[in-house]
């Protein structure tokens, strides 16, 4: 049987996260409790971004340059503490995720769209 | 000049998402702004896994396999969510990622691990 | 010159949490930084309340007695967790709200309603 | 039967918000889910303090003025937004708060104290 193919792939952020930590010996700061928080700072700027803006205005975002460059910034953030975390944590990311889309697939069952007419 | 080696690859988890979305009509649902909120949502459960351990009970999750596979799932849901909402926003995660970890390069120096001796 | 009327009273429940804690033995897991932690697990119960919804449906919320009664649940829950971090810290709530709304206010200062027309 | 005491008075609060939104117009931006998005993002402020702080470190924030300043301020800013948010959904918030606690009471009974020795 052929090896399934990974939905995502991290290894090589991981690597490059635990490099840049290591360099500045942040290993000791890098907790789960305390990625935690940080990463609920990071999921608190992204949330800043849409606070006071319609469905509309989200959408052009993407024709304002500063904008989506600093949206893209705070996913970024987002992110890397995530995966951090999850590294720091020793989790098979790639694992965690196929698993979760497959209860959500038994829990959210898909209407049978080849179901024959009456 | 080889192409550069992407520290991220999301492409197969943002296809399956859509699929998801497709199969259920969800895409109506999956606005910026609604995803914003069902990823703070992910996060806040997360949090609780964490919110009275110490350090050294966090440590131990990973020796019980039924609340391990419960912190497995709440990282896998605040991911999926983090991962649709760049998708939707046609965000290049992984140009994103890179960008933002050259940012913090720049913005916290390593110290010279080399520097030769005075 | 009069007492300064409060713009928001918390005493009475900052003594019913401590007499809560300490009944329960609870005190020493109400550090502030599992205070935060708890406070972001109730704030993402919260959010989860409005994420599917469009601003009409949230609006209906309120003639519907078990989906209101929730979100009160959700309301005072973070409430509780904010408070009772308030109280943990020795913070005085009051003052803090006080000063913070001077500062918004000179930082956002209203348009002058009754300027004389030009 | 005398009137209860009330855990929390938030009514002069609610008025202030209530006149600094109506001075500003900014009544049409106040919706719930609006204002869940601004509560997350001062919710991620306030995490962001505790971070990379130990226990220890974070009891000594109150002998630094500026840091405490911060604090305070941060801690004002989610009271802030969930009061008015409360506010917005004709949320009665001492009655949500009463009722809460009780529901805790009996979730999480206090061991009987003066329970008499076998």
């Amino acid at each position: 049987m052929a090896a399934e193919t990974p939905l995502i792939e991290t290894a090589a952020l991981e690597a490059a996260l635990q490099r840049f930590a290591d360099e500045r010996d942040w290993q000791r700061y890098h907790t789960p409790r305390n990625l935690m928080l940080a990463l609920t700072g990071e999921v608190g700027e992204l949330a800043e971004i849409f606070q006071w803006l319609t469905d509309e205005e989200v959408a052009q975002l993407a024709d304002d340059p500063a904008r989506f460059t600093h949206l893209q910034e705070e996913v970024a953030d987002v992110l890397l503490y995530l995966v951090r975390l999850a590294s720091v944590l020793k989790l098979d990311i790639n694992a965690a995720v196929r698993d979760k889309l497959q209860k959500n697939a038994i829990k959210y069952p898909a209407p049978a769209a080849d179901a024959p007419a009456a």
